[in-house]
């Protein structure tokens, strides 16, 4: 990572090993499923999922910081209020926001409906919903929904498709290290922005953890990755990032200052950052990645409101779905991000498809071949490379592009 | 204003009177040109403008809030330092901006060459450029045709056209008060952003006005207009609103306590929202003008976030365009807003086109007729009003439309 060379999604990482078509259901004990109700009468997809586990689990979370949250979400945070949970409800097509007390009623229903299935405690459920904001969940279908469901250890991918919108693929990914493996799915190619967590995203460890090193640990991958993308810098009601530690693969919870602190920490912020990529990757209407790596800013807080910015840029978006090697809109987001920047030391650079750099600025424009800099343009990830030439803070963003596409799809449908 | 009920542009003010064509050159004493001297090659454009005062004047200005400034800005701020100038010359095609010391030499150079044609201090002319970011201007054409243009008393027209860019009408504006008249010209219909001031704006009047109360007097006047507009969530390096006071009307200069003052100050704020609004009805690509009014704030500022969030948010953009009565996407904008919300006390309104309103969010989703709700989406001008029902803040903010012509334009062009 940050390097400017790593690819999307599942590259080979050091002492990690990639679990090929890993999901929440690699570790042990935890199964999943999905399938159709008809949340939406127009779907004919799967749109209700369980996930769970066989034993209880400590949990930790992130959630949208958005001042009107869905009341699922406002459910789960109660639920979630004691570190504990043991089971995961989710729809897709109603995100159950703006819906007064009704929605609570049926959040709570949801949660209820899934702990009698599973024979355990309302409280140990997170509920989740996604889709249009300000309608009612058809809790009669849901309900029914539920009572069918089959619940499989292989049932990673089925319930990775219930939680799917817009989204074109299924978004999920393991590793493991050692005893213990890390499964992540993740929802979300639209209102997504560096703000919290913005999207669905529930990721299982059979590994035993200490819930203050888990919640710790998952802020820290979160910021490294769901809150470096950008796609339409808007952000949902019902945002939420989530990890389930059964403890199943035994031995004495990892916590800050265990052996394998550093290892769990990694493949957390691994699963994170490739889940991230891949809603960036399948984002509305989108054709590339953009890569922002910001080095040299004065501070890494810096680092990360400059990279953020060039990615959040609809000017940069356009001009890179255009394959229009128009820097200075990168130059000019740098300055509207809110960094220190002082112009003549910055450095601007492009990375041609054959994984050389090319500098377009340094404090002043450069004289570059206008061809080689608009094949920088042409892969489908597109890295822009910046030293601020102030300090050592540094940090990667990934932005889509923005095409006629993404308009047609926020415009035509109601999503 | 502010009564959801306002059209775009030139509606009747009280005690003011608008000039009918109306520009710079309005108020007595100014003379302005332009003339075609190729700035871009591909373009037979009028590209360089001269406004001038015969009398010296008292100035104020804002400025863009981007660190990476154009060096036409940086010059033009230092000539503004005292409070004081006497002519503008601008340029469109070139942004002068990222460009080092050459960029500032031609900056100085610029405004020179103008201060020797008009007989005046170098240090008393505003310097002014919009376009691409990242070239060098060419000072030999631009020299020649500073000299050979010809300034006139209706020459206001002429130098709002030399500003234009992917502008595709003159905007500008005059009106009377009495004995003295204030008139304005803008540009700017993409990297447009509640910012400061996020374009070039500039104000003429032949008022006599003491230099504090016109850069505060201009202060209020930005905030509720050019600070309260979004097309695109981008700032520019360049942006400038500039007002010049000859006082060639006559009389003691105004000043705050002044009996005029508060007409002055009601003048200058018509003519700033006036091309606000007609910068966002000729934003690139779009097809509408969205006006979000919100009221019931906890504060003014509260009012002012909400209000600028409904018409940044990217989902409420594109579901106007597509006239998707899609709500859901303005509750949630408001809650990204950072404004105090309390969900249950919100109400939201969309205006029909024969002015009425419909309630389509009470605390709880409302049921509507959705022919209806789609048909308050058709106007050229759509109107969304919000109560947030918590105290009396209130505040007006205009944004575009989010189409896929704005992606054609942005990603197909270098602008």
């Amino acid at each position: 990572m940050g390097n400017g060379k790593s690819e999307i999604g599942e590259a080979e990482v050091g002492t990690m090993e990639l679990i090929p078509g890993g999901s929440v259901t690699t570790p042990s004990g935890f199964a999943a499923g999905g399938i159709h109700v008809g949340v939406r009468t127009d779907w004919d997809k799967l749109d209700v999922g369980i996930v769970a586990s066989e034993a209880p689990c400590v949990a930790a979370a992130t959630y949208t910081q958005n001042r009107v949250p869905g009341a699922s979400l406002v459910v789960s945070r109660q639920h979630l209020s004691d570190g504990k949970a043991q089971a995961i409800v989710a729809n897709a097509g109603c995100a159950n926001a703006a819906t007064g007390k009704q929605g609570m009623d049926d959040a709570i229903a949801m949660a209820q409906l899934t702990a009698r299935k599973l024979g355990i405690d309302p409280h140990d459920v997170v509920v989740a919903s996604t889709g249009v904001i300000g309608t009612y969940l058809p809790m009669d279908r849901i309900g029914g929904g539920i009572e069918r469901m089959t619940l499989a250890a292989d049932g990673g991918l089925d319930f990775a498709k219930t939680i799917m919108t817009t989204d074109t693929v299924a978004k999920h990914v393991a590793v493991r290290c050692g005893t213990w493996s890390i499964g992540g799915v993740v929802k979300g190619v639209g209102m997504i922005h560096p703000n919290m967590a913005t999207m669905l995203c529930f990721i299982t460890t059979d590994a035993a953890v200490a819930q203050p090193f888990l919640a710790a640990a998952l802020k820290r991958a979160v910021d490294v990755s769901f809150n470096m993308i950008d796609v339409d810098s808007d952000t949902s009601p019902d945002d939420i990032a989530l990890v389930l530690a059964n403890g199943l693969a035994g031995g004495a919870p990892i916590h800050s200052g265990h052996p394998e602190a550093p290892a769990f920490e990694a493949a957390l912020e691994r699963v994170c950052v490739t889940l991230a990529r891949k809603m960036v990757a399948d984002a509305e209407g989108a054709t590339k990645v953009i890569q922002a790596r910001v080095e040299g800013a004065a501070s890494v807080e810096d680092a990360r409101k400059a990279a953020r910015e060039i990615i959040r840029s609809v000017g940069v978006k356009t001009a890179i779905y255009g394959q229009d090697a128009n820097w200075g809109r990168v130059l000019s987001a740098i300055g509207n991000s809110g960094a220190a920047v002082a112009e003549e030391k910055v450095s601007l650079f492009f990375q041609t498809p054959d994984g050389k750099e090319i500098c377009v600025f340094r404090g002043a424009p450069l004289t570059y071949d206008m061809a080689e800099a608009k094949s920088c343009l042409a892969p489908a990830e597109v890295h822009i490379r910046v030293d601020m030439g102030l300090g050592d803070g540094a940090a990667t963003a990934w932005g889509s592009d923005l095409t006629e596409e993404f308009v047609r799809l926020n415009s035509v449908y109601t999503t």
